[in-house]
């Protein structure tokens, strides 16, 4: 059988980029075939989780200001060792380069992977030259902005930009925890040498949906219920694979909450949605190994491809407070949500009230300005003696306890603040795409001969319907344009195809996974009806001209 | 009245970028109702282009290569001049702050803009200080690929993409012309000092269709009967400002061919399609003077705004065969179309024919080489003496009349190659949406009260439907729950909103633009009907709740 990739870049899927400059690795053109096999990838992603789930839409800026990374810890982080030959100068990722010769190499640091290359005695795949000591790589695409020349980095996920937008985004959902918000955008990664075609790409797409939660309430989802039953094929980080029922998973405490839970069933609905096998797909648990360090609870969907095994395509983490908190850090910024009591409660507080009469000679004019400075001290941090320290106009200043009063009040507090959790479910694109692809791709014999269908579910291949005419003479021609006109009307996205057999045009079309195919022949002229041929069956039925954009709207 | 950026930034249209960091002007983030309707006004512009001209789309990677940007001539000319200020640092663009001190720089040299600001006694605006002279600053961002450290720029259009892919797309389309590709997409401008909001923006969304077209077939376009009589508002280049059909304009040699006019009122009709006036809609043809080097005609369609007055928010350009010639060259690769004649032609032709029992002898084993190497060259080269110089091992060699003849041949011809020239239509996605935002915002009295509407086209308003319950009791609530839910299964993305009074719903959404508000009330739970109310007309009407998806959809 023909490898996928060729058969997507002969007929216009994918292209790998820059051909007539030697190309780049890592890049890759979706050509009028696959964008429009993304597109609607993505919008049936919209149709499952904005419209669905509720969780509106932002769209921000590839390039972003450095604070945002310094924070996220990708400027100090998101970096991969690398080594270089000396003689033809490549570059090679380190740790690649020792799995490649046998050693596993996870959690091993750069110092182990270096004498691991030593040991055995690894040399540059291209040349056999001698490679270099390890340097670090740092993985974001760096520029600058402006003629000041600010630094800024493309984001390596799209989900950064959600965060710095917390405050924005909590008030228009109106100060209501939860809500999610979703990004589908690009993300950049640069990587040393990709070398796996769509699953390593140095720009790629990116599905995100951040959701804010009070913390206290993620062992619940509302909807739960709705999804509870439904059947998964689970790899737990410390114990055996097993199928399980979403709401046993969480009950035996093998997925950290509901919420969580909710987000992978509805990940793999989404999967299934698009086209993917259900028999292909699994939930892996991160072990606390891998687990990245500011999550929690974190899963990854994989597919089982021909070509590269288990692929990860969507990982659904909980993120905690990690990143809201690491952004309040660096811009001083408060990001938190206030949350209300159900009831109002009644507090005891201790706190230091200013004898303002007593204040007033000493500091004179400044004596508001004390007042306000004792006030907002911590009655723990009074001294032995009980006085009191505060910094006034930049010089430390002793406040004799007689200067106020240390006192107990009692206090009505409707809520209170928090800094909400993340659960991210993070979707890539352009793996999902190649996981459509190879599995919608088959050889298979019809009446002794062999032919290629893509057997793409019709809510994501690129043509809605292909129009024939059986011969071009006769006025059938003209009545095929008529019928394509038509349906394109309606907003269908049609194949018109005039040139060669009908066998021949039938097999082009099953080829690119047009679900399909609509004929105009003699009986046309007289009946108003034409051919319909299903891809996948090859069962053709007669339709009137009329009813087909319903019949197609209908079945697609 | 509000300023509209004031409204979309309160209501979550917009957001200027990374505000916790401190912001960076020419970055705006699509909140949760901006990238709705930038989703919408971009399907609509593929329901126009991609599925009614057929002009099928691709999405290629936003980084490139240094090679395609040398070629396209950005790496040497995409600048402008820039001058900073020797006490604060701040950098500003040379010819505006001289256009802002009342001198029109059109057309001016740095020289001259430099002597000029001199004369002004232009000053640094921020702090007072004393201006450098003028450098020259590259408009694109920079940046490094791969460890290698390959020079790689954001794109600064998304048009070169396709370029550089035309022996794919030629190949597409099965090789013949005329044919369009569409890209949506960002694309980047550093630009040196952006001070207009959505207008000039550092990071922004294109939409370009690039049509590759046979010169010579430019004169018809085979549907520009649909067009011929739209009547457009016109602003030629050298001639008054007048309203034609396009019909008159191609007869007057106003518009070049029928080609361009088309596009121009495709253009029109998918501007007046997203919602902007028609009488706010002009085109105005490009100066000689103010053409780019390529184009040989080029329109601007322009919008008449109230706070910054005529804006360019589309391009229409021929740009002949400049970019497939520059890719050509820069790259080596033929990109050039086979057009058949409709007969095939019978030509007389000079060759040379190489005596190859002559050159064996002479040339032993390399004697088939040269043979080769003669049969390819030039007849009209030969030298005074009728030999011929070759080059061969890297030397020159001249090869005497005899080893070789001169003949006259006769050769049947199909077809010859061709340069195609390139018509494009180039949309500024976000100056659409910001004159589609500020035509669409009126204050209104009505019974006494004013009110805040965004008349939205439905086709493009970021909700199709809200949806409330008139109080929240009595089993209203799930009513309207049950309603919300029916209609989202339906894929309409639905404001569901339950606080405050009705009116002050009804408000919120007249202010977001929702085209209709569904209110469940206590006539709903007797005889399941709701009232449905107008944005616009504020007229209510009562509809049964399970006919409810088909209006709207009908009336959407």
């Amino acid at each position: 059988m023909e490898d996928i990739l060729e058969l997507a870049k002969r007929r216009g899927f994918l292209w790998p980029s820059f051909e007539i400059y030697g190309g780049a690795s890592g890049f890759y053109d979706y050509g009028p075939l696959g964008a429009a096999l993304k597109n609607r990838v993505e919008n049936l992603w919209r149709r499952f989780f904005v419209i669905g789930e509720g969780y509106m839409e932002i769209s921000s800026p590839n390039l972003g200001v450095s604070e945002i990374f310094v924070a996220s810890g990708h400027v100090g982080h998101f970096a991969d060792p690398v080594v270089s030959c000396s003689e033809c100068g490549e570059s090679f990722r380190a740790d690649h380069l020792l799995k490649e010769s046998g050693v596993e190499t996870d959690g091993m640091s750069y110092e182990e992977i270096e004498s691991g290359l030593k040991d055995k005695g690894v040399i540059c795949i291209s040349c056999g030259g001698e490679l270099s000591k390890i340097s670090t790589f740092n993985l974001m695409f760096k520029t600058a902005i402006g003629a000041g020349g600010r630094t800024g980095y493309l984001r390596p996920e799209t989900a950064q930009n959600i965060f710095i937008l917390f405050n924005r985004l909590y008030e228009f959902y109106r100060k209501k925890l939860p809500f999610g918000v979703a990004q589908l955008g690009r993300a950049y990664r640069n990587e040393i040498s990709p070398r796996q075609g769509l699953l390593r790409l140095r720009e790629f797409s990116q599905a995100e949906i951040e959701v804010f939660v009070d913390p206290r309430s993620k062992e619940t989802h509302p909807r739960f219920s709705e999804v509870a039953k439904v059947k998964l094929n689970m790899v737990p980080g410390e114990r055996p694979e097993a199928e399980m029922v979403a709401g046993e998973a969480v009950k035996k405490g093998i997925i950290a909450h509901e919420f969580l839970a909710y987000h992978i069933v509805r990940t793999y609905q989404y999967l299934v949605g698009v086209g993917i096998p259900s028999d292909k797909i699994r939930f892996r648990q991160h072990k606390k190994t891998e687990m990245a360090h500011y999550a929690c609870d974190c899963w990854d969907a994989e597919v089982r491809t021909e070509r590269y095994g288990w692929v990860e395509v969507v990982g659904i983490a909980d993120r905690t407070d990690y990143d809201l908190k690491s952004h309040i850090t660096e811009s001083g910024v408060d990001m938190s949500a206030f949350v209300r009591f159900d009831a109002a409660q009644v507090v005891e507080k201790t706190i230091l009230a200013p004898h303002m009469k007593k204040l007033g000679p000493v500091f004179r004019k400044d004596a508001g300005l004390v007042g306000e400075l004792i006030s907002n001290s911590d009655p723990t941090g009074l001294k032995g003696d009980g006085s009191l320290d505060i910094t006034f106009n930049g010089e430390s200043v002793n406040v004799k306890p007689e200067m106020f009063e240390v006192k107990t009040v009692v206090e009505r507090v409707e809520g209170e603040k928090i800094v909400p959790h993340v659960i991210e479910p993070s979707f890539g694109i352009d793996r999902i795409i190649y996981c459509i692809l190879e599995s919608a791709h088959r050889e298979e014999e019809r009446s002794g001969e062999m032919r290629t269908v893509l057997s793409l579910k019709p809510v994501v291949a690129p043509y809605d319907v292909a129009v024939f005419s059986l011969v071009s003479k006769d006025g059938l021609d003209e009545k095929a344009v008529e019928v394509f006109e038509q349906l394109k009307e309606k907003g269908l996205l049609v194949l018109f195809d005039t040139s060669g057999t009908i066998g021949r045009r039938y097999a082009r079309s099953d080829e690119i996974g047009v679900p399909k195919a609509i004929t105009v022949d003699f009986r046309t002229l007289d009946d108003s009806t034409v051919t319909v041929r299903n891809r996948d069956t090859m069962e053709q039925e007669r339709v009137k001209i009329d009813e087909l954009a319903q019949v197609l709207t209908k079945t697609l």
